[in-house]
């Protein structure tokens, strides 16, 4: 598979082509308490009450902003993808060589991942409130980031950088390694965040997909 | 790292000593079930009701076998914690070649999680409904397990079986791959359960720890 073999999916397209412009501040801040108040409680257990406090709002002053509370779980998620799609697929479907293009995602994601956990988090694990539309818009777009390190997989191990490895089970356990940081990392302890960026970059390249050290 | 200093854990012997027998098939079903539902619809969702349904008794009924729904929570989670200790840990202690011990864990772990994938997975998702003494007992129970796997990277990377690599990391990851499995795992996918349980053993140990195939 040619590079412009990843870059000529729908997907990867339309994401080059579109430049949306990012929400407000206040915006901003309300999405990021709510993914906080999402992961903390639980979905079905907090309230926008909750939320409303969490951002220094009256539950009338948040309902300026927002249309309920599974909207603004869609909203929120879709903000984490907006935030992935522009930090990381963007500059990764710009990079033609796979290694770099890999270790590209690996450090850029795991960057997000430790600086704002919960925000992303919420895409894993509050999907099943989501309703059904809502919840494909999601999958689709979790889909084109999944399908961006699969196809890069399938680049490295056709130009002979990888020893052979089954794509789906890389590009899943890829994931799986660094969406699992949120199980231990935390903030104040023994590894700052660019340690920790730096060993999922070591788990996921040279050890995973063992590829050669850069 | 002598093997015996992983077997002199006085959680190690503690787990040697005691031999408790299971429950009785009907709470082992009840067990089962209360796993599926809470891991469907989410502890704070999920109903007495749903359980006594997904295992044919009616809510009175559940009641002469259970106390309330946060006990029935725990007491799932302490018989999915001594299904891990007999059927993982117990062997585990009883290997003294560190390679193979490591195997075996991932092996039989891995098992477990694809043939019941929900009542080990309600271990990691369902922790916060939880009470404060409840939630220590099984805190303390998890971090067993992960000693066991950590002190048994330190002695294979002490005999030379692997290069280096921070123990805690490579603990951490280790169960995050076993784990991360039930979010892709199907049962009726593309690999069945045992080609599943050797790509997480590959994935585990040539990978992950950079052991030699065996």
């Amino acid at each position: 598979m040619k590079t412009a073999a990843v870059l000529e999916r729908p997907t990867a397209r339309r994401l080059i082509a579109k430049q949306k412009a990012p929400p407000d501040i206040r915006m901003q801040q309300i999405y990021h308490a709510a993914a906080g108040v999402f992961i903390q409680k639980g979905f079905d257990a907090a309230t926008l009450q909750d939320v409303a406090a969490a951002v220094g709002l009256t539950k009338a002053g948040l309902y300026h902003h927002i249309r309920g509370k599974e909207q603004l779980l869609f909203d929120t998620m879709m903000f984490a993808m907006d935030r992935i799609e522009l930090e990381v697929l963007k500059p990764a479907l710009a990079t033609a060589n796979p290694a770099g293009r890999i270790r590209l995602i690996a450090s850029r994601y795991a960057t997000m991942i430790v600086t704002d956990i919960q925000d992303f988090t919420l895409l894993i694990e509050e999907v099943r409130p989501l309703s059904r539309t809502h919840h494909k818009t999601i999958a689709r777009r979790r889909r084109a980031f999944y399908d961006l390190v699969r196809d890069t997989v399938i680049q490295l191990r056709r130009s002979g950088a990888i020893p052979a490895i089954d794509p789906s089970i890389a590009a899943l356990t890829f994931f799986g390694v660094i969406m699992w940081t949120a199980h231990w990392y935390r903030p104040n302890g023994r590894m700052n965040g660019p340690q920790v960026v730096a060993q999922i970059v070591d788990l996921t390249t040279t050890r995973l997909l063992r590829m050669e050290e850069a």
